[in-house]
């Protein structure tokens, strides 16, 4: 299992920081591949749904996967809206989506779903922040959208739960988790598709802000980021 | 492949009916059947979400899950509201359900999706019917519930593109579909638990009916029941 190395945890204040609003995604391309993701959150939650034994839990990943369909419809309203064609934007998002789903999911029911607390907490984080650039007759309703309940507090009650069960799943999954952010952060920086002249290197930046709400989701776990 | 034998078709209305009216579910037995029937709908197609590849038969099939998770909810609000333990009445019904769902599975996406067409139809048609015998306080509330949409629309769209497209898909499935009626019937047996006096022999013309209305959805997929 790889490891990347991440920074220290109390090195992202000393970094210039570079808001979101610096980063300039196309509009259209920036819906298909939010629709596409949020459409991805629907596809891992249905799966695990059978999954799970309790019906407290199948409820739970029910719900939230709900909520990610409500986000998906209200992205594809938006491509529609701007007389866009949905699928094709999706389609153009989907390979990367797609790769980056089968290799994050885990050997275990626990395990993918940590997998997608971990994932899609570091993907909805970038998509919200990158509303900010967007065109401002957009980026406020889309922010608004994508804000809304994402279901997850009940996944953190099962995480919970299962963490407390045994120390080793714990110590396990929080290993796992630091294998997650950076295929995660790979998939960011293409997901960000940023059209600014300085590239690259404008997201650097951004992805600590993404590293540090992570660190803190780990740690609501008990799981060492 | 067995294939269980079946009345011809136009003898339904030569039999003395019994209507649903003449069985008698115990309420609470009967809702939490109800409830792991709903649920076991939203891991079947949770899990079928990610088998689809068209963006629009993701939608579908969630939207479909969305309404089947509406109504388990809205059972277990029954069982609550009756002070019942829904997690215990949808475990005691639980045994008989995950084996139909195993056994019913099909070899591929399409398969499960009839399966799940045909099965969901006789088993919602029968616990809607079984709803007439519930007391009057309660019935007619789950039996709206119950009737309303299951996103049915949009699964008969995928099924008769899919079947449109290759005639042997459809002789397939037609074999298939009357396997599962076979399936279906012996779980429904469990699933009524007749408390009448009469026992099982009021339920075979009950079956009849349920059988009709299967025969329906078949010949509206152009398929042989």
């Amino acid at each position: 299992m790889e490891i990347p190395r991440l920074r220290a945890r109390g090195s992202a204040r000393s970094v210039t920081r570079v808001e979101f609003t610096d980063l300039h995604p196309d509009p259209e391309s920036y819906l298909g591949r939010a629709a596409r993701i949020q459409l991805g959150h629907v596809e891992t939650l249905g799966s695990l749904i059978g999954d799970f034994d309790r019906f407290d839990d199948k409820e739970r990943l029910s719900v939230a996967a709900g909520f990610a369909l409500a986000k998906h419809q209200g992205l594809v309203a938006e491509i529609e809206r701007r007389d866009g064609d949905a699928a094709r934007s999706m389609a153009e998002a989907s390979a990367p989506i797609d790769h980056f789903r089968r290799i994050t999911r885990g050997e275990t029911p626990l395990e993918s779903l940590l997998s997608f607390h971990v994932t899609s907490g570091l993907l909805d984080d970038l998509l919200i922040g990158l509303t900010a650039s967007l065109p401002s007759d957009l980026g406020p309703r889309v922010g608004s959208l994508l804000g809304a309940d994402a279901g997850t507090s009940g996944i953190v009650d099962i995480l919970e739960r299962e963490i407390s069960v045994d120390r080793r799943t714990g110590s396990f999954l929080a290993m796992w988790g630091r294998r997650l952010v950076g295929d995660t952060l790979l998939l960011a920086r293409d997901v960000v598709d940023v059209h600014d002249a300085r590239g690259g290197d404008a997201v650097e930046p951004v992805f600590t802000e993404l590293i540090a709400a992570h660190t803190r989701r780990m740690d609501a776990l008990g799981l060492t980021a």
